[in-house]
């Protein structure tokens, strides 16, 4: 069985989406937990009405929308990502597969066509993580990895508490945040937010499973001494020894895998002032990778040469673990439903592993999950740059909705 | 001629003006234009009249201590140095070059020795530049080198103008911020603030001038993506290719001058998240040595690494020039002076540039400026660890009074 999506309807609705909370340069500003996140979910509960869904919200705020199958006894395909946004972020990254999943439904309505599974369509609360930390929060309080009462505590920098916040925009749920029925399997679709497959010129991705990544930070203490008169065999500058970590950062995936990326992003100089030998740096390390052990070369690797760098430069160094998270490997009956489902549409397709984070990591402690990717021009992402052709988005979603469609088949 | 310091009232004064605005870890927390700074300025010029001197403010804050000459036509001898201090500083730091020449008065009086020339102590206004910029402010507007307006126009991060700050101490004087009479030289004495005087094991510095430097701030921009699906070859990191200038920064100086010094006191990151490349990172260079060409040299030496870092890493790079100062040569009347006066003391003295800028920068420009520098011990200053030695302090302080009286013979 083919599934047609309604390619029309399809891109008037993600642009419909793309309306609330739009950015006048044409990106998304729509924060979890924000006036916008609010309206956007009211129009989403509305679209899920009408689709003829039973619309369920849990204590997280998590959306549900389920449609019944043939044999309800058989576990529910749960279909879905996140309508929250970064901040001046695109109009794709989320809100499309929540789009695809709707668009399916709609599909399946007007073939008047009854599935063997049930399917469940989701709208994850708070994927991104910019305003309360860490990101994937619903489908990781869902999912048990989290604790809710910790999460519903969790405070922004303005001191607002996020419990307090969901309360607000009427979005806490009656119903438990963990799973209500009993789930055969999870299929999300998202854009790629890397260039691979654009730079192959394929038409969808077929997502193998999720980089693992280590997360952490050096400290690098130094003396705090003029700039003038303290000769240069008499500095320990902490700067200078964050800097030489920083560019082997750039150089260690270079020696370990093929996609391995290192990177820094957050630095913090004290006393930060033009005429003062700075006294103490922070710095963070980001490691991700396929392979458990390449990410744990890695961060040995960043440890040790912090180590050569201080005491080159005569400083003393610590460092913070923040954060580990093993890689994910998606399971076969997925990749297989999607690999199928491209080829059947006749579209090219490839595999790959996903270099960002998305819902369908705490899905695949519950289930079977998969995830299709849509290319993204550039590989951009997290901005108002980022942009997917409507042909592209639609491919994406067909393949998506044609392997959501034999996963849901017995 | 030979005048000698009263040692034990020398030590007791360095230790009264410690007390105002020390702290408790035996530091000095008296920044420009705080109530601190006003109580200092009280008790100093209680000093000032009690040792029989002609008191004048200058509408700048300036406060000068005048002593009659045997030939008022002779020019004056101008002695001092500073009484702020950095937040946390050293209690040696400027207020020693301001005890030593009110000591060396007390001695011309105790023994009723009439000088040549007159002579006068100057307390120069926010030497230390930390709430209000520049440094040496004071003795810059005095001899011309600021616009005295512009001066004080100027705001502290909480929007406080200099001027009302000026005012509340109740040290805005009415006399010009500009030399009164006619002035024969300049002698300053001044802790060290470096380890050259201690690492030869001298007991007093004859400062033969001060270094030039050259401030200017490099700004990368790069791409700011999702650290974790962006392959390593897509990447443009602003980080990356700052942290390669800052390690140039640090190897510069080795293929320039015996002395030359190279820092990087600031850097700012931007978004500056772990999980972002690093889209804007600008930092500082600054670079210092004796001679023009050479400071020259490395402006352009960190320039061409910025380019090339910048082409490496694939993005864009601008540059600031902040500041230029040129190298300043002290007169020989002033060093000769000096070494004689150590010389006939018994001292063992070396010549010296100071790596540091000091008020004496700006008497350069008007008259024969000289400076005398006590050790530091490690070269600590500008915090609580400053340290020198009474002896120290006492035999740089003989070594100023004594080269000063000598300046003030016909």
């Amino acid at each position: 069985m083919v599934v047609d999506i309604d390619r029309d309807r399809f891109v008037a609705t993600m642009q419909e989406q793309a309306e609330i909370g739009g950015t006048d340069d044409g990106g998304l500003h729509r924060l979890a937990f924000s006036d916008a996140d609010a309206e956007v979910r009211d129009w989403f509960a509305a679209q899920l009405t009408d689709a003829g869904l039973d619309v369920t919200i849990d204590e997280f705020g998590n959306m549900f929308g389920y449609r019944e199958g043939r044999r309800p006894d058989a576990g529910t395909v749960l279909l879905g990502s996140h309508l929250d946004s970064q901040p001046n972020g695109g109009i794709y990254d989320g809100a499309m597969g929540v789009v695809a999943a709707l668009e399916l439904v709609r599909a399946l309505n007007d073939a008047n066509i009854e599935t063997d599974h049930p399917i469940e369509i989701v709208n994850w609360t708070n994927e991104e993580g910019s305003r309360y930390q860490p990101g994937m929060q619903g489908s990781g309080v869902w999912a048990g990895t989290h604790d809710i009462e910790t999460e519903f505590a969790k405070t922004d920098t303005a001191g607002a508490v996020l419990e307090d916040e969901l309360e607000r925009i009427g979005y806490k749920g009656t119903v438990p945040a963990t799973p209500q029925r009993e789930y055969d399997s999870y299929l999300e679709l998202h854009i790629e937010q890397g260039p691979y497959l654009e730079a192959d010129d394929v038409d969808v991705g077929i997502v193998t499973g999720i980089v693992g990544f280590t997360w952490g930070a050096i400290t690098m203490h130094g003396e705090a001494d003029h700039s003038g008169p303290t000769p240069m065999h008499h500095r320990s500058d902490a700067l200078v020894a964050a800097a030489d970590v920083i560019t082997a950062i750039r150089r260690i995936p270079n020696s370990l895998g093929r996609r391995t990326v290192g990177t820094t992003g957050y630095i913090d100089a004290k006393p930060n002032s033009i005429n003062v030998i700075p006294e103490e740096v922070t710095f963070t390390w980001g490691f991700r990778d396929t392979d458990p052990a390449v990410i744990e070369a890695a961060r040995e690797r960043v440890l040790d040469e912090a180590e050569l760098a201080a005491e080159r430069e005569g400083v003393d160094v610590e460092y913070e673990d923040r954060m580990w998270a093993d890689p994910v490997q998606f399971a076969d009956a997925c990749t297989e439903a999607v690999g199928n489902a491209a080829d059947r549409l006749g579209y090219d397709s490839m595999r790959l592993f996903s270099g960002a984070g998305h819902d369908a990591t705490h899905m695949a402690d519950l289930m079977d999950t998969g995830m299709v990717f849509a290319r993204s021009e550039n590989g951009k992402s997290h901005n108002e740059s980022e942009f997917t052709s409507w042909d592209d988005c639609y491919r994406a979603a067909n393949t998506f909705a044609n392997a959501a469609v034999d996963l849901a088949t017995v």
